[in-house]
């Protein structure tokens, strides 16, 4: 794009980020600071996304080190305190607080400044670490999951702290660099950090609307499991003409593991993997089939040729209130062009199950690993290991907090919020409700279709900007409600 | 390793190479120039190996066609006449023939130049195209299959003109360069060239000893069918908690594929698979279970828990006689290092079934392809593309261009040859019998163990050089019967 079209758009993209401003005011002098540093704030924003905080990689946890870098800079310049990039045995969490607002309550902020992988590359349109704004839209690795959002807490703070000289709560932000790896550092830091932790309940930003683009906050997440199967035959590639038909070949026998997980009804066949699963109440299928779902536009804007789930659900019920298990990744042999006849050395996947109330990882992880151990075909070596996991967690829709952020998005984007449960993970909320017994409430920005964890991953920077409006005018309504109603 | 020990392998490494002289000389003359060339035939074998040309890669094809180039002037200089670089549409063959003895019978020499791919480039212990000596054995892409066997015909052609002025028989080279991806120009370059392939019969130089490396003659090669399973999902990989439940995958949908087309017992489930093949008669049988066949070492050797294959059948037979289906390659979505929580867009794999008499390679194709789109999950696309394929092939035993091999090899080698059903696929073999009508014999010298098609592959540069007095005494055996032998 040449540097006149790039002013141009950009031109336009501020006009965007502050016409929203009029029906979302939370008073006047926070609304001019907005519209005054919208050429700035996006040029932050973009800022903080080209750097590629790609936890996952080793290659690429300096990147990781300087995000948490960058972000502490910025929570000092916006007068945050007691700034810390507080090391973790891993990629540092980045602390701050402000706690300058006697007898209001006090709020713990979660997002994560780490991303996603970003191959395949060449699906891109364009660099994943080069941001770029096309409309309404940023596109980057990051920009929704989770930079957007937390950089959108960031300029919150910035203009309140900056129009009003306080904040009407006592806020603290713990920003995560392992969200995307399993978070394996997080619940020692929670533990070794319990004190100044403590609050009267917990934000996190990194869910997203529903279908639609409709606002939304999420009170179901599902949990997680992460294994990854090898299976190994001889040292080095066989020819298959040599030896075809005399020895088990490792990608056979690893397909044969993959089915045999689950069956042709969607049914995962693990024994005892659905034991904990707590059944979902007429109440929960109501609620569920309430929501505005046109199942003919989902399937359109996939493009598959059907949707297909376990018998006896409906889609919305699979993706949110029953457990998965997927391959998230295979390799074996000879991936080039055209044939090369080996019979490949060994065979690997990466599988992932999600977790609904009250199943438990690790018990999931030990009942997967018996089963797979136990259908290998005969012939090679069959080892599975651990990548990781999370508890599920439900959250409680009548919490005061949960109802100043449904007023407060209400407020902002013209319409009551729906209450759904996720499909997605995050290990975090299940940490804070568990190891700091704290409610949380998943007050999340990113539009459905976002693209998170795969090519051309963006953010409709209307939600971003409506977002900063609503995190401001949810501070409000908690200190309206005063420290009593947070009582626990 | 430093120059000085460079130097020390090198001259062991003459002196290896000229020690087997003793027992297998031809004539005084031609022995004495094999020994003074000795340096430089080791330097010319290593310069053919340096050129990495990979058929199966496009970016290789200028290799291929500088390999066809070396080996067309190392021809035009020791003698060789109407040397030709014939264009095939994709890599060229190279031709060349010398036709001065008249009454003789003419044989038609089948090599190819070019080789498989490298990959895992990691496994490799020196560089696959930098050729090094380690003791009695050359290291490197090709120096078995079948730039070995192709410069050991090349260098006997070379001593018996420079020591004679010219050669017992007729003979005529044609050197492939497609043999690694499927052969799909060899055919009609075949046809075009019929009249000046004429001959009396063929030898093919691509196959090797039996285990032990005891000398053998090949008398059945399997044919191939060579199929690639795409599986397609969404346009991008999808969030595995956002979508997981709600869509088929296609890494879950191709591991249920591959695990449909082959039971438990080793039998292919494609239905026609096995109609057209020739079953076993006892005489098969007994001559399988008379070879000297140490399975214990074998299993040893290979390192595995367990030798698998076909229920009914010894491993012989397994990898002689009977057809097999074997993934070559896997892939899709994420491969690297830790947890990346996706529903991959596509899954792949490379499926090649090795076929027997009379297996159909088309007809097998078409089998496999309806199979594969019927057990295909739904919710996904599938596609079937074919990657090639062969005949397989059994030749005469009783042929006297067989009974002048097995003599040479005794000669030579100190024993008399086994006669092996091989597992490996030579599509020329059931051209050169099907569309030239030509007798073939399979006279080839790689060690069993020769790790073609994998890292670190290896010659025995004993039997390299034995085989160089073998082809010059064999075309003496030849002579010797005179044409009227070979009369059809």
């Amino acid at each position: 794009m040449s540097s006149a079209r790039t002013d141009q758009v950009r031109a336009a993209t501020i006009e965007a980020m502050t016409t929203t401003t009029a029906s979302t005011a939370i008073d006047e002098a926070f609304e001019r600071y907005l519209d005054e540093h919208a050429a700035e704030r996006l040029e932050s924003y973009k800022e903080l996304v080209r750097i590629p905080s790609i936890s996952a990689l080793p290659q690429h946890a300096p990147d990781c080190r300087r995000t948490a870098e960058w972000i502490a800079a910025d929570l000092r310049h916006i007068g945050m305190e007691h700034v810390d990039v507080s090391e973790t045995g891993g990629h540092p969490i980045v602390y701050a607080d402000w706690l300058h607002a006697p007898g209001a309550p006090t709020v713990l902020v979660y997002c994560h400044y780490d991303v996603q992988p970003v191959d395949p590359l060449d699906l891109w349109t364009s660099p994943p670490f080069e941001p770029v704004v096309e409309g309404h839209r940023i596109l980057g690795r990051g920009v929704a999951d989770d930079k957007g959002q937390l950089h959108l807490h960031l300029r919150a703070t910035e203009a309140l702290l900056a129009t009003r000289g306080s904040l009407p709560v006592n806020l603290k932000f713990a920003f995560e660099g392992e969200e995307e790896s399993s978070s394996v550092h997080l619940d020692p830091w929670l533990n070794a950090n319990r004190d100044r932790l403590s609050a009267d309940f917990a934000v996190i930003s990194d869910t997203g609307f529903f279908e639609g683009n409709l606002p939304a906050i999420t009170i179901g997440l599902r949990g997680m499991m992460y294994a990854q199967v090898d299976v190994t035959g001889t040292a080095v590639d066989l020819h298959s003409g040599g030896y075809g038909g005399a020895v088990q070949n490792p990608a056979n026998a690893l397909a044969t593991i993959i089915a045999g997980l689950k069956g042709p009804d969607g049914r995962i066949l693990v024994p005892g993997f659905y034991d904990d699963v707590v059944a979902m109440t007429q109440v929960d299928r109501d609620a569920f089939a309430a929501l505005p779902f046109d199942e003919a536009a989902y399937l359109e804007r996939l493009g598959l040729p059907a949707l297909f789930g376990e018998e006896g659900y409906t889609t919305l019920e699979r993706r949110g209130a029953r457990p998965t298990l997927d391959v998230n990744g295979l390799w074996s042999g000879f991936q080039g062009e055209g044939g090369k006849t080996i019979i490949p050395a060994h065979a690997h996947a990466k599988i992932s199950c999600r977790l609904v109330p009250d199943q438990d990882p690790d018990r999931i992880f030990e009942a997967f690993r018996a089963y797979v151990l136990a259908i290998a075909p005969p012939g090679v070596r069959t080892e599975v290991q651990s990548l990781g996991g999370g508890h599920p967690s439900v959250t409680p829709i009548d919490h005061p907090a949960t109802r100043a952020a449904a007023r407060a998005l209400e407020a902002t984007f013209g319409r009551e919020p729906l209450y759904i449960r996720e499909g997605g993970s995050i290990p975090v909320c299940a940490s804070f409700e568990n190891e700091l017994d704290l409610p949380v409430v998943l007050l999340g920005f990113d539009p459905p279709d976002q693209q998170a964890h795969a090519p051309n991953e963006w953010m409709d920077l209307r939600n971003y900007e409506t977002g900063i409006r609503t995190v401001a005018r949810m501070w409000d309504e908690v200190a309206a409600l005063g420290r009593d109603a947070f009582a626990r």
